[in-house]
Formats: C-alpha cells, sequence, structure tokens
C-alpha cells in the first residue's frame, strides 16, 4: 500500500514496529529502497511476523502458512506512538483490519489512530481484510464496527457488510457472476447513511482459473449516490498477493490526484490488475505504466 | 506412484534395484523423504537410468531424452527377489509396462510378482504404458498379455487393447474429441470377459495446447457391468510429466479407501490433474487438498 | 537470424563489429555456440550495445531499455569491409534497417553491402525494423528507400509501406484485427513495381495479451503476382523478442531449400511461433522441429 | 546429532515437537530424508523456531539471528510424552542444554527423560550448550546441576564447569592457546567424583580466523581415570554450524560401536572436522568417510 | 563511500548524475536501499557506466572490464551544480580522481565543488585513484596538483605523490615489503608543506596471494607532524572491489566521530579489512561491526 | 585438452564419438563455443559417458561417480576412422590411457591412431590417466607398453612408469615432500632409452589439505639428456579437475610456439596452476594471462 503509493510520486510513509534484529532491519531496507517514509517505524519487540507462500497454479491454489504470532506489531504499545504528532500535515491515513486482529495493542492504537485522524481532518481509509486465523468473528464484531465511525473510505466485502455492520444483503449480490447492482447500490447506501462514510469500495474478483481471474471493482460515493463500476480486467496471473493493498493505492491516489470517480476507480481497477502480473507483494508501477493500460484488454506491446 | 500413495498416507513400498554409488544414495534419499518404504530397494548394477527433459511450453512440445540402457534395474537378477515374503500383508501391487520393457530380468521378475500375487489373493494393477523407444510392439506383445492374465485393474490405451489384446474397437474411440462411449463399452467388457481383469481404466488427454490440456478418464467396472466417466480439468500444465502415475495412485488410494466408483473416479482425475500444476515428477498433494478441488473448475483462491 | 539459420544447417555467418575486450569475446564465444560462422566478425570500438529486458506478463508489457550509443558497431568504418571479398559464393545476403539506423558509418557500409551483393547476383533481404528511438522517421526516410532499389525480399509493417515508401494504403489494412487482403495485394504490387522488389513479406501480430498473442504472416510474389496467407498460431508467448528475426529466417531458408510459395510461408509461421515459446533471443529449433508443428494447433504432445 | 548417527547407519530416533502446518511438514520430510525415525515426533503448538545465519568470512564472524520464541517444542506439555515407553530398547539417550532452556515444559520433560533413562539403564549424554540470550546463567544454574546426576557423558566446556558445577580451574586452562592438561584432568576428576558422570568430554577450537580454524578435543574417562586429548585438525571453515553436534554424534557412535577410549576420541573429532567442511547443518558423512581422513593432514585426494 | 558512512550512521549525500531511464531507477533504488541521501542526484545523459568483474582466485587475478564511455556523470554541465547550495550545513566533501578523468565537465565541476567548500569552510578530502584507462599521467598532472590545493585530506599512494605533486621518494618506499617509514614521513611532510593539506592517507596492500592479502594503512597529521601505522590483517579475500573507499568512509566517520589519530586509523583499516571479506561493492557494517574487530586478528566466532 | 588448446590460439580438433541425441547436441555445442574444432566429431551409440561431481573443501576430498558404461566412445568402431586422413596437416596428436580402458574397439582406434601419426611424422603424446576404476593393472598392461613405442612425449606418474614399463625407481622418489631427483633422471633415462620416447613429462602435487596445494612438474628431455624442473605454486584449489589435461596442454603449446624447455615446462605449470582457480572443467586462460603469472606467487591484483 505504502510502497505503491511510493511509487506513483506520493510521499507515503509506514507507522510500524519492527524488531531491533538483522530481520527487522533488512525490512527496513526494504521500505527504504522502495522510497517510503520510515521515520515514523518503531524498533522493538521480540520478533518479526513472516509468511511461507506456496504459488498455486492452475486447480492448484495459493497457499500461505502465517508465522506471525508474538510479532513485535502484535505487542505495540499504544501510548508509545503520538498520533496528532504523527498526522500533522498528512492528507490521507489509511489502516487495514488486520492490525486490530493481532491483539489489544494494536485494537487500541488503531482507534486512537482512526480518532485522531478524524479530528485532525485526516481522510481516513479503512480495508477490513477479515481473516478469519486471526481472530473469530464475534471479536471482529467488537471492534471493526466502531472503528467505521471515523472511517471515510470503506473497502469491504459481501460477508463483512453482513456480518460486521449488519447491512441486510442478498446472497451472491456481489458476487461477479450474479452480480446485483441494485442490491449493491441499496446496501452501500445504507451503510453510507448507518455509519457516515463517505464512500464504500468493493473488488470483484473471478475464479475462472487459479491461473486466469476476473478483476474489476465497484464504488460508491455517498455524497452523489451514485455507484460506479470499474472496467474488467482478465489477469493470468502471476502473483495475486496484494492485490487489494494497491487497489487501495491506486483509489488513493486517483483521489487525492483530483481524478473524477469514474477515471480513479479505472485507475485502481488498473493498477491492482498490473499488480497481479509482478512477482512478488509489491506494486512497483508507475502512474504512467498504469494509464498506459487504460481500461482496454489491449495486451502488452514490446516498448522500445 | 509409490511417492502419491505415501502422500495419501498409504504405506507404500517400492521394489527396485539402485547402483551401490552416491547417486543410488540420492534416489534412496528422495524415496525416503517422500515417506516410501525403501526395506525391498535392492542395491546392486552398475548405474541408474536417469533421463533429460526439456520443458515445453504452447506450441513447442516436452522433449524427453532417455539414458537407461544397462541401469541397474535392467540387469536385475528375477531370483533375487522373494516375492511371497515382499508382498506378505500387502493389499494392493502395482506394476507398469516399461518394467518388463527393460530386460528379459526385469521381465522375468514381473511375471514372478502378479503371479505370487495373484495367488496370495494380493490385488494387482498394471499400466501398459507401452513405450516403443524400448521395445518393438511384437516383443511386447510377447510379454504383455500374459501378464493381463493375473491382473485386477489395468490401465490402458486405445491402442493398447487393439495391439496387444486384440480387442476390436473404431479408430477414435478414445480420443476425447470424438469419444465413442458406446464401443469404450463393448471393448472394456471385452477386456473383462475375455481377459478376466475386474477393471480397466483410460485417461483421457486434449492437446489444447502444449500450454493448456484437457484431462479426464473413463472407468470400466467388471463385476457392476458399468462404465463410468470422470469430470473433466482444463489445466494449465505445469508439468506433465507423472500424470499417468499419479491417475494410478489416485484410484488405488480411493478403491482402498473404500469410496464407491465415481468417487474414486472424480478423486483420481482430479489428483492427476493437480499433478500437473507441480514442478517435478512428484505428486505431493494430500488427500484433502484432492477432496479440495472437487470437480468443479473452481479455480485457486488463495488459502489464508 | 544467423543463429536460427544455423540452426536449420544453413552456414551462415555474421558481419559485424565487437570490442576487443571480455564483453565482446563473451559475444563472440555465443555466436561460435550456436554455429553462426564468425570469421568476418571486425574486433574493435569502444563497447558492446547492450540492453535490458523487463519481461511482460499479462497486461504488463515487456519493457526494453536499450544502451547502445557508441556501440562498436555504430562507429564502424566503411572502408574497412571488402564486401565484394565477403560476399563470394554466398547465396543470401540480409539485413535489417536498424543497422543503417546506428550511425553514418553502419548507413554507408549497408549501402555499400546491398550494391556489392545486387552487383554479384546475391540476393538481398531486408527489414525495416523501424525504431524511432533510434532514429527520426525524416532521417529514415532519406535512408531506407535508396537501400530498396538493391533488394530482392523487403519485410516491412504498414507504416513502413506509407511513410517511407509513400505507397497509399488504408490505415488497418495490415491490422489483423481488421485485414483488408484487397488493400494489401494493390499495396504488395505498387511496392513490386515502383521498388523492383521481389517479395513482400509481413508479420501479423494479434496481442489477445501480453501472454497470449495470434501470429501470422502475408507474403506477396512479385512474379507470380499472387498473395500468400500463412497459417494463424496462438501463442502463449513465453518470449516474443526475436519473433522478426526467425521469420525471416525461416522465410530465408524455406526459399532456399526450394519449398513453393505457401510451404515456405507456413514454414517461417510456424519458426517464428515457436521462437516465442523459448526463453531468450534465439530461435534454437530444427528443420524438422518446425515441420513437425505443422500447421495446426495441435499443441505439444510428450516426445518420448 | 540425530542426523549424524543415522548416516553413521545408527538407528536414531529424535523427539521433538513441529507444528501442524507446511512448515512443520518440511522440517519432517528433511528428518525422514537424513534416515531418522520420525515415530516420537509430536505435532502441535504454533510455530517452528527458525534461525537467520549470515555466513561469515575471514574477520568477519558469521551471525546467527534467532527467532525461536514461542515455538512448538518450547510449549511441550511433560505429561504428553511416555519416556519409559519412548526409551524402551534405546541404547543411549541424548539431550541438549538447549531444551531445558526453553522453558519450563521442556525444562521438566528432559528432567524426566534423564530420570527415565538411568532408571532404565539408557546411557545419558547431555551437552551444556549454554545459551545466554536463552536464559540467565542464574536460572540455568537451578536446572543444569540436576540434570547432571543422571547423565553417563558430559560435553562441556570451561566456562561451564565453573559456572554451572563449582569446579574450580584456572581461567584458560581449556584455551586451546594456553592448554593446562594437568589442571584439566583435575577438573574433570571432580566433576567425575562430585556429579557421578563416567566421562568428560571437552572441544577444542582455535579461531585463527573466521576462515580457519584449529579443532580438536579432550576427553576424560572416569572408571580408567585417563584424560585423553585428540589429534589437531586445521579447517578451512565452509560452515561450522553443527560442529558440536557432531562431535557428540561421533563419540556416541564410536562408543556404541565398542571402539578403544583413543580411536573413538580421533573419530569424533575427525567426524566434527569433517561437519565443517560441509554446507548446512548436516554432518552427511559416512563411517568410512571419517575413518578415512584418520588424524594426518593428509588433504583430500579426488577419489575416482 | 557513501553507502558505507550510511551504514556509520553518518547523514551521507551523494552528488551524481543518472540516466532517466530504468537503470538509472534501479541504481537510485540501490543508493536508498543503503539509505544514502539521493536529494542531489541530477537525472540526464543517454546511459550509465557499467563494469563486468571476473573474480578472481588463488593465482587468478581479479578483471574489471569497464564500459563507462558516454556515461551520464561524464557529460555532467557543471553549470547545472549549486555548489554553495549542496554545500550548505554539510561537514565533509569527499572526492575521487575517477570524477576529473571522466571528462571536461565532471573535471570543471569537481574543481567548482573542492573551492567552493574551502570557502564554505567545509573539510575536503580526495582519493586520488589515478587509472591509467581513463586518462594520461600528463592529462592529470594538469588537473590533480591544482585541486590538491583545496584538500584537508589526501588520499594517494607512492606513484601519485611522485608523478602528480612531485614529491621526491624513493622507489619501494611504500611497499608493505620495504616500508620505509623515515622516507614515508620526509614525503608527507613535503606534501603537507608544499600543497598545505592537513593530512596524507596511505593504504598498504600486501599481495601474499589472489586469495590472501595483507592489509594495513599509514596517516601522517600535518598540524602534530606525527606518522601513524595502522594494523595489519591477513584478509582471505572475498571482494577486494571497494577496499579503498571504505578506508575512506573509515577514516572519515572516525574524524567526524572525534577519534584520536591512532584510533581512527584503526578504525578505518580494521572497515576496510571487513569490506573484503563482503560479496559485493557495499561495505554493510555497522560501527559496533567494526568495533568489535578492533585490532586482534581474533577472526569470527559465531554470535548468537 | 583440445579446449585448452583452442584458448591459446592453437588449431585444436576433437576427435570423439557422441550419441545423436539432445545430449550429444549439447556436448557439441559447448566444444563449439571453446572454439574446438568438431568436423572429426562422429554420431552414434546410445549415450553419452557423465560423471557427478561433489566438491571437496579442506579436509572433505573431491569425489566422483562414474557413470560411463556403455558411453559412445566405449562402442567406437575403429574401422570408422580414417586416421591417415585425419592427421593430414596435423603437428602433434594427443591421446589419453582413459581411451583404450573404455573397451576393445576404443584401445584399438588408439592404436591404430598412434601408428599413423607416427608413420606421416606427427608429434605423439601420451598421458597414462591409469583409472583402476575402469580396468585392471594387468589389463593395462597389456595395452599400455604397446601404445608407448609410437610416443614422443609420456605423461605419467610413478607408479605408472613401475608398473606399467617396468622401471626400477624408489618408491617415493616423485613424491614431492621427498623427491629424488638423482633417481627420477635415471628412470627417465631410462624409459628414453628402453621405450624411444623423446620427453617424460611427470606432474607433482603436495595435498597440503583439500583447499591447498601444492603444483609444479618435472620434464625429462630425451635429446638433451636434461632434467628440468618447473616452479612450485600453491593453489588455493577452486577445481582441481582438469589440472593434468591443462598441464598437457600447456606443454604442447609451449613446444610448438617454440619455447626453450624451461620456459615451456615454467608455462605448462602456470597454465594449470590457473586451471585450478577455474570452476569447471576448462582451462579458459589466454597465452597472456598465463605470462602474466609468471613463476612469481605474485597473486593477483586488479587488472583494471
Ligand atoms: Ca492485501
Ligand atoms: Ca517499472
Ligand atoms: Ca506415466
Ligand atoms: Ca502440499
Ligand atoms: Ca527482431
Ligand atoms: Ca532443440
Ligand atoms: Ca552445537
Ligand atoms: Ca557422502
Ligand atoms: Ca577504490
Ligand atoms: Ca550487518
Ligand atoms: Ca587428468
Ligand atoms: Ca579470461
Ligand atoms: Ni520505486
Ligand atoms: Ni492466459
Ligand atoms: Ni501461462
Ligand atoms: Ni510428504
Ligand atoms: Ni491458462
Ligand atoms: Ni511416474
Ligand atoms: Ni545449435
Ligand atoms: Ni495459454
Ligand atoms: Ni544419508
Ligand atoms: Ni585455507
Ligand atoms: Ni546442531
Ligand atoms: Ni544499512
Ligand atoms: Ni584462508
Ligand atoms: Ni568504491
Ligand atoms: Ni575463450
Ligand atoms: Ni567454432
Ligand atoms: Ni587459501
Ligand atoms: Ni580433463
Amino acid at each position: 500500500m505504502a510502497i505503491s503509493l511510493a511509487h506513483f510520486g506520493v510521499d507515503s510513509h509506514f507507522v510500524t514496529r519492527l524488531p531491533p534484529n538483522p530481520v527487522g532491519d533488512a525490512a527496513l531496507r526494504v521500505l527504504r529502497a522502495e522510497g517510503v517514509g520510515i521515520d515514523a517505524v518503531q524498533r522493538g519487540g521480540e520478533r518479526m511476523g513472516i509468511y511461507f507462500v506456496e504459488a498455486g497454479a492452475s486447480q492448484r491454489p495459493w497457499s500461505i502458512a502465517y508465522d506471525r504470532a508474538h510479532s513485535a506489531i502484535s505487542e505495540l504499545d499504544p501510548s508509545s506512538l503520538d498520533w496528532p504528532k504523527l498526522l500533522r500535515d498528512v492528507a490521507w491515513f489509511h489502516t487495514s483490519g488486520i492490525t486490530p486482529a493481532l491483539g489489544p495493542g494494536p485494537a487500541e492504537s488503531t482507534r486512537r489512530a482512526v480518532q485522531a485522524a478524524r479530528e485532525l481532518g485526516v481522510t481516513v481509509s479503512l480495508d477490513f481484510n477479515y481473516r478469519r486465523m486471526l481472530w473469530s468473528a464475534s471479536s471482529a464484531k467488537e471492534v471493526l464496527p466502531s472503528l467505521v465511525r471515523y472511517v471515510d473510505v470503506l473497502f469491504a466485502g459481501e460477508d463483512d457488510l453482513r456480518t460486521f455492520l449488519g447491512i441486510p444483503i442478498p446472497h451472491g449480490a456481489l458476487d461477479p457472476a450474479s452480480l446485483d447492482l441494485r442490491a449493491c447500490e441499496t446496501a452501500a447506501a445504507r451503510v453510507v447513511s448507518e455509519y457516515g462514510v463517505r464512500q464504500l469500495a468493493i473488488t470483484l474478483r473471478e475464479n475462472l482459473s487459479a491461473s486466469h481471474n476476473g478483476w474489476s471493482a465497484l464504488l460508491y460515493d455517498g455524497p452523489s449516490k451514485t455507484l460506479h463500476r470499474g472496467p474488467r480486467h482478465v489477469v493470468h496471473l502471476v502473483d495475486r498477493i496484494g492485490a487489494g493493498d494497491s487497489f487501495v493505492a491506486g483509489l488513493v491516489f486517483a483521489q487525492l490526484d483530483g481524478k473524477p470517480l469514474d477515471q480513479a476507480l479505472r485507475f485502481a481497477v488498473a493498477a491492482s490488475a498490473l499488480k497481479q502480473t509482478i512477482p512478488g507483494d509489491f506494486n512497483r508501477v508507475s502512474v504512467a505504466e498504469v494509464e498506459r493500460l487504460g481500461d482496454a484488454e489491449d495486451g502488452g506491446r514490446v516498448r522500445r
């Protein structure tokens, strides 16, 4: 997310906690290489969370084994972060539902962050990113809805809306194969009116195979009461990890850049489609590279 | 075959002969790593058969250069194997038509093995695997049919049935593009009645391209006189070598596991489809992974 | 081009200039490995031109960063090459529009080469290969048309015909998606009559995606006034660099081999389709491998 | 340790606890590959302890960053292991001081193990392996001496003897550069008489450079009251990790094999010298390979 | 040099010129990763200078093939750099004799830089780094001595002193095998008095073999009129490239850090010895790692 | 051998037999890359001989597992080679004792080759290269001495002289640690007088360790009755395989080049010392690189 924004030329900073050992050093080195500001990275804790990935192919799914118990960030002390100071002169603050899932410290820190951001007039976005291997739905339900009160732009899926926000929505309404645009619109409007968010963004993935996925997204805009539908790209997957984050980064950049909604959504969908053609977690594409893709499935000529 | 069964949790053992040198040691190490029992592996002979693979892509076919002349197994002494002892408490014995093709010793050993297995009530399966670079059709015809007399489950293709077993079957009847189910049924019934096998299994590969193949299979069951057709998977090929062996392993496991015929065939087709998405010769998938694929082309979500 | 011909069994020689340093040595070593004659390779100059490739995938295009300013070949001294001697007993001379783009020395050398070849009755072919990053269209226009006078077989695209040869042709007439065969025929006939070339060859690429391309070609034969259309292959791209050169090599070989036009074109299209399934720049396929592909999309069985 | 014994042909089994995830599966696969019995490996817990190694060279030391907090083994439940059953028919039980350092469960398990072994007449060996990054000296002092009561063969260093066992020994007496054999003998005799161990083994490393180390060892035998000094090898280090474990394995094997003390020590020193010439943690050498080295610095001819 | 300083915790910035292409992007990414400030990096020019290295071993020397003709930096426009602004609040400015060797633009830029630094009271250091493949001794003689007028700390060798500064010094006086400390002192004192530099630093390399080198250095301090001799390290070479730069960085850091002369020299020698044990050009060691080495050849224990 | 000569600029050709499969193709490609003439390479036979190498280090020896039974060359038909034609205009013919060890065909071919060479006045050299894993000493004794009758320059070791040529020589006389130059001279003179060879060359290897070897050689010249001793290099081994062949190549080149005996021997020793610093079997050094090493242990400066 922060890395993708840095590649779009945005002055982006990452607030996290890394252990004071060579593994933490290596993480810092990577952030620095990709151009992310690291002045708000705290050093401390026992270990860095890691994960092991088996790349999927065709019918064989990608498989991730997480090993992030007791990570430095999970033992974050909320009082160690001075959010009003960290957020000074910041235009946008983004956080993910994974952070509060990591423990009471990160959860409290997230709450303080979004509250401070709202008070300072910083735009706040949240990606639900619910992971049932990290916490139960009932634990998440105690935390996530209360964060949404401070959120301007929410990234969520069908189950998230139903389970955490209590929005009634027909099963499969957000499934690309049976997309019910009217039901989406109704549900999105309720999220806006009940939770005070400004926009709701929803990514749409079609699992054509483990190698080929359809990829698109919806964006509901509260003020204009309009539902926008992005273009659909069929991606020959290289690495699907990081698709969600790169979509967020695309939408954040495009709105900061003042693009109109349709164009912003198009940019975010194209950016995250490109991410899935890049090995590794990072979306290293530039604004020009995203815009060159445009809407069309124009494939990739050699540029020379 | 043995490796795939070991990954399904079956206590599987491999009877072979490896040279007493570091290359044989390395082979043994791999078998052990994958969980295959090696107590029946004989050490001796001059060299280990090897092969060189050029991975194909799109219109460029996979290419294999065999270098197995004078391999340790080809110079196997039939009297060195005490089959009644090796087969004690064994539920299933599988062999391939490649073994008798390697020379008179392996051929005689195979004959003794299937005969001993039949006498001990061990289920016997045989995959014809006819390779014209190893022996002529006329040589094979002198050996293979006589083995079939002892076989319970036979794996064969259209040409095998016609050439080695003398079963009349219209040209192309087993070609997926022009599959003639009624002719298959008639031919399979004759194999059962004439040769006394219990089941005949046939894999169906469609060469959509060197990158994408359709993959399915048929199973004719003698006792119930029924022909079963497995689901069809379109596989984006990663490594097609080992597809046949992994199909055998799937069908053996599923029947040992007591699955009904349709479900067993479905399992075997799914297992061998997954194999073709894995680099290397081994099908390292677990039962749970095969069952998760099921019949549907549901592609591969990230599991996390 | 020379490498592909060598793999077809043609005695092919490469005339170029390499710096007298280990980088030039390495280039020479590769030419020798692939079977290309190197007796006409000149050593001299400051450096070897290189390029950096980022392999594309799906929507992300292949990207090439050239670094060939001041390469040894760009500072070639025309008087250092004795073309009549170099072309003695040669059947075919091929050159590309990239060479004259590199500087006045290479341009003058190219002019002398085609002139000498014509005088000696050596068949001459030229691939326009116009690269706007190397020279402006107006500079190219001063050089390329004058070379065409000496050319027997010309390889060009729609824009080349219009811009450099002044042939009127409707926009998109050579676009595979809107191919206008009659317009192609008219345009090709004018190239033949106005410039005196014997044949005009045109490759047709459809950018289905950065991973899958349609690939075919047209060949107009002056003497017989016939337009031939090659088969269409859908290639799952492994490395698209070198497609044009391998098409040229295929057509040159097939004509030297005396194949009739349709068969020659089929051979060239198949050869260059196969190239795009091979990593790296070289088309290492043999004549037998090309002929085995034939016209049909028969995919790639395992050969064993 | 277990792996080295397996390569010596000993039927060796590893008692440990691995998480029920793909990382634990991979560890199990490696143990199996190297020939170690895995029937006593427990599956459970959150994660597998890992470490990151930076290979040293010349003046730059090897550097290890441990990440084993909360590993599966550290949360071992002592009641889950039935030691009398695990130790049935076992000849030798070895454990390391790292295990009790990992937490109260492993500490209690170790205590129960050595107690059960002693009762069953199984030879017990313990390598102190004190790591100050795992526990304080005072914590270790509460645990290690009480274990020594059950130990037959103890592996320890100068600081261990002084700090944990309270044996007075002059500073530097066990430093290879100033080795005081008489003081060693006196100290070793006290360990034997005060703690009831049968043998005390001490490795001697000279840090000539990070690339070259002198390597030897001492063995004090209680019953015969003799101090034995092993040969000295100057090792050009490839990977020094695992030297201690391979020395233990060498001494255990040699004694199980009935070698006299001098020969046993020579074997153990040679085995562990060879380990340090092998990349990775495992000592994959056979008995024949160790014996071929012998005492002499005879270097390594090509064997062919 | 800048990278090593960044690893010592110094806020270090690199003034250079990189081409506006992906190769320049990659260079920038590396600088950022290693923590070097890049705000003064200019983008422009045709290409980036590169070099090809063949790693030496034993009697086979390291071999470098430079390819830096027409690099972006060689075509630097002196008027594009506002040195007074670039040097504001800077404590130390270092440059190398390679820069003026690249062309008139870089030479003039270097002259302006050292002049501006002197005027602003910034400490200036210069490493002669004379490369005869870049310019002739006579060309260098026109440029280098005039730069020395502005230099505080000079890094040079015996030939440099004699050839460029006209200092009479016996042949071999600075050869480690025949070091003549008195002659060094006399020569150094003349450099100080005649050219107004404050310190003269000289590295001493003994080519024991291509694998093992002795490494040390001398430092003459003008104000105190003292000659200091650093410790000698015998390095088992991993990568000797960058030894000189890392010595400069060590001496700059140690003096900025206020270390006394002997300690500063010791630090610089140790830092550059460690560099030669690290693959690649960068000295990634921290201050603590350098200080841990100290003077002694204490080799490298495992740190854990 | 042939490859090393090609790198010295000698027009060298390799007579061998390679199987007509992709493995043989790959071998041919490598020969061509290194500049060896391949017009006398026969295609035929079943397989290519291969070997597996485990690189040694320090006390751990290099280990080779040969797999060359039934190689194409071992089944060579002597009548298939027209030696008088192959040797036309050839200056030197070299062969190794490994060839006749491979079977009756290669043995007879070798006999015919040396006989033809002698008749045509081609200088003949033979390296005994006795491998006891290929044939027994008694078999070798039937073949090798009869070949020596046609040999001009013989490469042999102490055991070879004693066992195959029946020359009495004290044990250890050719061991570098106890070199008895007078006994060498006497033995060499007898080889010359009894077998009619012109020169006898003997390499001297000291196994200081598996990482460091002393390396030198002796050359006895029959006509001048002089024994020459080459310089001694201590090599930090990178890959010792190919040392003997590169020594032969060095001596052949130096004599063809007209160097006096001492210089020729120095060249051959230096060339083969350098070989052992290069990974892989090939000695890719040029004449200039060998001469730059000279006699002195001057290590390897960076050349730039
Ligand atoms: Ca994500
Ligand atoms: Ca990019
Ligand atoms: Ca098969
Ligand atoms: Ca798995
Ligand atoms: Ca091209
Ligand atoms: Ca091929
Ligand atoms: Ca240890
Ligand atoms: Ca071994
Ligand atoms: Ca330097
Ligand atoms: Ca470090
Ligand atoms: Ca040899
Ligand atoms: Ca070279
Ligand atoms: Ni970037
Ligand atoms: Ni695709
Ligand atoms: Ni694909
Ligand atoms: Ni497994
Ligand atoms: Ni696909
Ligand atoms: Ni298989
Ligand atoms: Ni080839
Ligand atoms: Ni495809
Ligand atoms: Ni083993
Ligand atoms: Ni060494
Ligand atoms: Ni260990
Ligand atoms: Ni750093
Ligand atoms: Ni060393
Ligand atoms: Ni440097
Ligand atoms: Ni070469
Ligand atoms: Ni050649
Ligand atoms: Ni060394
Ligand atoms: Ni050799």
